[in-house]
């Protein structure tokens, strides 16, 4: 029986085609795929940032949800119905750094759906050590939604927000607004930088604090609003020197800076600030398996609106005019694909 | 009666200066200052770095060992004869820094021997909250190391050393050296990173491994020495661009890089490292009281090897030829001021 795969072929272009997927290895589950977020990444990937890594024959794509369709051999606690959400890291575990407990970074890490097959098709092999099983009442819709938030979990605990601590979240895209909403849940008082307003308009639609760089001199509002203090946990979202100028300048003495961005060249940061105030910058990536426990945890509270943070879902028919309207509209949150429509 | 004092005038110039000091106001200890070492911040001074902040009238200085010569009113818990040295920070006491418990890094802090008046002069009032007392048989010119030791103290606590992990320092001067001896001691396996030969020399000399920038690839050679896995703690101690790409080059996953240099202009640093392994850059400037405490008890076990370390010891008199000799040979460790012979 064939399925229907997207296949990322280079040049902005995705085809869509039947291919057989065998059935699942030993230590294997095979997935019917519902939904399938489009990630930061898969934009870079479609725009042949990473054709290097990816080549002309992948399917990516790994926000997703879905429900067991198949276990292979010595899989024996997880069976065909079960409704699941991947976390898709596939470690070593045999480097320097899965040797001391840092799987989900190891120095040979395989991200599932970039370095190997993805979820933009109907039927998916994965390991089974991935596999996250969802609470009964949790829409698959919504659990397309756990993979980004867990990678806020992730960066909230990198930065130990606590209570009524003041907080700066620079860059208010999907990855920022549910960063600021766990901090916000965590219990801090979240304010959002971001020049998009469109972004702007969403982060105070769900009752954000937002200051525009264009507008103010956000490292002084920010002290003049904590008694001179600053922020004590800096979110570094955007990617952008001036967002790197701004994390240092905004920063309270020992406060911690998290760096979520992927800053693909090394921007010039203020050094002597660090000394000074004795900063603290902390590096944030992926997630590790209580980060999926706290995202499911979160959306089950409520934490995210999910219905307005999905933008937009597409069929998988379509996926090629989403990524082209994503590409050119930077205002959507979470543009989601239903990979599936009978699961 | 009149005393010696050594004043900055500006342009490279020292002059010695016979002085009245006044008796110790309320609040106050005055101290017949003994040893007084020459510090990386004295010679910014000297060279014209400083002037804004420093003016042509002050007598600078830090370093110190003494005795006190008499308490002001109010003073209870010390008397003349004690031997001290001074932890030279004044605090305001009422800022966010001071708030959060953090009164080393105060807004509003005086650094004393920089803002205000120091210890190249014989008579030296100061706070008494600054004095730390010392045990008996400590010689007084070693006890003048305990502020640089301190320095190094705070910086491999903020680092959170722990035994047996590997640490590379970036940097063999004065504090690098300190701050190697304070890891080595903490049961860390450390490695000098430096360029110049002396400095190497010396550090050999006390038994640490180093390499040499100009000759080897440090990063990749401290990776091929821990099995791939790098150094779990890097103190950037050169303050130049080289040694801020080593410091993420040599880091471990989830290795902790401590910024230990005042980089005067701001760097370009590999932040896409920072979110890749998950590391983690954090700031540290002077000391605590207890890193005080620390650096005493670390001299009186021998960690440092007084008599190598202090490179020389001038007169008062010479303090000009001795900040002109130190300008032209960055091969010393410490030179050191002995500020009144009968003390």
């Amino acid at each position: 029986m064939t399925t229907q795969a997207a296949v990322y072929r280079g040049n902005k272009t995705f085809t869509l085609e039947a291919v057989t997927t065998p059935p699942p290895a030993a230590g294997e589950v095979q997935i019917d795929v519902a939904y399938c977020g489009i990630c930061g990444t898969d934009l870079h990937i479609y725009l042949g940032h990473m054709d290097a890594r990816v080549g002309f024959e992948r399917t990516i794509g790994h926000e997703m949800s879905g429900v067991i369709a198949a276990v292979g051999d010595g899989v024996n606690d997880l069976k065909a119905g079960q409704r699941i959400v991947v976390r898709p890291l596939d470690h070593c575990g045999d480097c320097p750094a899965c040797n001391a407990g840092h799987e989900h970074i190891c120095h040979n890490l395989t991200f599932i759906g970039i370095d190997n097959s993805g979820a933009f098709q109907q039927k998916w092999n994965v390991p089974a050590h991935t596999i996250h099983m969802l609470p009964d009442d949790l829409d698959l819709s919504h659990a397309a939604l756990i993979e980004p938030l867990a990678v806020a979990c992730h960066d909230v605990a990198r930065g130990k927000v606590q209570p009524s601590e003041d907080v700066l979240v620079i860059g208010g895209g999907p990855i920022g607004m549910l960063v600021a909403m766990v901090a916000r849940e965590a219990g801090a008082n979240v304010t959002i930088s971001e020049i998009n307003e469109n972004r702007l308009n969403y982060a105070r639609s769900v009752g954000f604090e937002t200051m525009n760089p264009k507008e103010v001199d956000v490292a002084k509002a920010m002290n003049d609003a904590t008694g001179g203090k600053g922020a004590d946990v800096v979110f570094e979202v955007s990617g952008t020197q001036p967002g790197v100028d701004l994390m240092t300048a905004a920063a309270a003495t020992r406060g911690r800076i998290v760096m979520v961005a992927i800053h693909a060249s090394k921007p010039t940061i203020d050094m002597f600030q660090f000394f000074w105030r004795e900063l603290d910058l902390i590096g944030a990536r992926v997630y590790r398996p209580n980060d999926y426990d706290a995202a499911m945890a979160l959306l089950a509270k409520g934490v995210v609106d999910c219905d307005s943070f999905i933008t937009d879902i597409q069929s998988l028919e379509n996926i090629q005019s989403a990524f082209e309207t994503l590409t050119q509209n930077p205002n959507a949150m979470k543009s989601m694909i239903r990979i599936s429509e009978d699961v």
